[in-house]
């Protein structure tokens, strides 16, 4: 799994140099924030879920890669805004200094911009399938990561912080569907499309997708309660220090975990229609359950 | 002229009303902020490129709405990004208070990252012309408003300021060609484009967009230098404040209107190719020239 997992890393990789402007390129202190923040060593997550929904229906890797590199552009803008001060003020993102730490606000909320931005470019890069064009490649990547989904999430975390208020376990599951779980689900659903998968098929992956992100984000507010910050790359204890709601929170710890569990197994049985096909979707969810950081 | 730019706001307002989530859709702050700043009072000038360039291009209006409501929300993204305090600290905007004066800076970075995704969102509801596609608009688009243009010229004035250095007349026609320029000129193109234009077509239209575009930035240079702010509904003298470089500065007044005047002709050269068609797009640049606000 793991050498799978490196694998594909190394694809995305290629394919984002590839379509990222040059470091050297005027004005050159943009494109050197712009590969910083994308080659800081992320897990890739988001475009191996899209490359293997590919697979899982049967689609070309190649056909996949611009909507795979799209959405790490993407996740990563999203990383920049949120590390922001006037937002979660982190100093440390993917064990490095964040991007505004390193460039200064005003850089870091450009640099944020213009990974959206890029995002979109590159994402209409995907070439139309049986089933879909890039106006659904587009409309889907907007809808998962615009003002009700990915945004909106964002705003209601923002809005709730220093509150102290304890959440209710539904506003969370709001909080994690929209800002993880609807990114995630949109990754496997743009593989999907590229590879002209009938309706059924990106249903199901939407509901996989939706199960794994809820126990992804489980796993990761009990690993910050669990791992340093050196093993997670970003300040551990952060939850707690900003009094945000977690699943451990809530719940504790071993209530969590059995959640977490439950998903996962949910996550398996939305694959069962997509057959053999799925095994990497599989390898994924149960990679997830158990990771260290 | 003043008739017609009041009907093409309207028809553009009543679009980006329809494109726009509810104020009230959750979470309602985001979607409260979103129209707050869109529906400020803007000039549409933008739109109503796209929706004239479409004319002279012989298409549908109706083809080309789309893709002038995205331009506007483009537009307005980075009027609410550049207006918060770690760029040009900005308070008033449209005659109201910015964004972040009014939500906070947190809600205001992501009220500007909500109005760019959906301006792609938007954009890709563009039905395909004879000549383009959605990939075309999308890839258009994020071109002009990204990293080497739009978001480009803004780091360079950001690295500018207070660096207390006179920049030469060849950095500072950079600066506004990426800053005003290129988004016009692609509000243009997209229009032109829905209309199914030819390539000569769309290249006349482009040399009209970066002169006028020019023209427009002077002017705006100019009415800083010498209007209140309340008639322009931001704050006048800025640019000096900031110690920013302009036209006037560089120049004078007189020498600043003289390149603007012939800036405006070479626009209007441009557009012979077109014939009379390009009416609409005449008026606009004579209109432009002496306007007050």
């Amino acid at each position: 799994m793991r050498s799978y997992l490196e694998r594909c890393c190394k694809i995305v990789d290629a394919a984002l140099d590839q379509y990222l402007p040059k470091a050297t390129d005027r004005p050159a202190t943009i494109h050197h924030a712009m590969r910083y923040s994308l080659f800081a060593g992320g897990k890739r997550l988001r475009p191996v879920l899209c490359l293997a929904a590919a697979e899982a229906c049967g689609g070309e890797e190649t056909a996949a890669l611009p909507a795979a590199a799209a959405v790490e552009c993407l996740h990563t803008y999203t990383l920049i805004h949120d590390d922001l001060p006037c937002m979660d003020d982190d100093d440390l993102r993917r064990g490095k200094p964040t991007c505004h730490v390193e460039f200064g606000e005003g850089i870091a909320v450009l640099t944020g911009d213009a990974l959206l931005t890029i995002a979109f470019e590159i994402l209409a890069k995907t070439p139309p399938s049986s089933r879909y064009g890039v106006a659904d490649y587009v409309i889907e990547l907007a809808t998962a990561s615009g003002s009700r989904h990915l945004i909106g999430g964002q705003v209601v975390d923002l809005e709730g912080e220093g509150l102290d208020v304890v959440i209710s376990p539904a506003q969370l599951r709001y909080l994690h569907e929209s800002k993880t779980a609807a990114l995630l689900a949109c990754s496997l659903r743009l593989g999907a499309m590229s590879a002209g998968a009938s309706a059924e098929q990106v249903e199901s992956l939407t509901t996989y997708g939706q199960a794994m992100g809820l126990a992804f984000q489980i796993i990761d507010d009990i690993l910050d309660v669990t791992q340093t910050s050196e093993k997670l790359g970003k300040s551990a204890g952060k939850d707690e220090a900003a009094a945000k709601s977690t699943y451990p929170a809530l719940f504790g710890l071993e209530e969590s975990r059995q959640e977490a569990d439950r998903l996962t197994k949910k996550a398996h049985m939305a694959l069962e229609p997509l057959g053999d096909r799925a095994l990497r979707l599989h390898q994924i969810a149960d990679f997830l359950l158990v990771r260290e950081y």
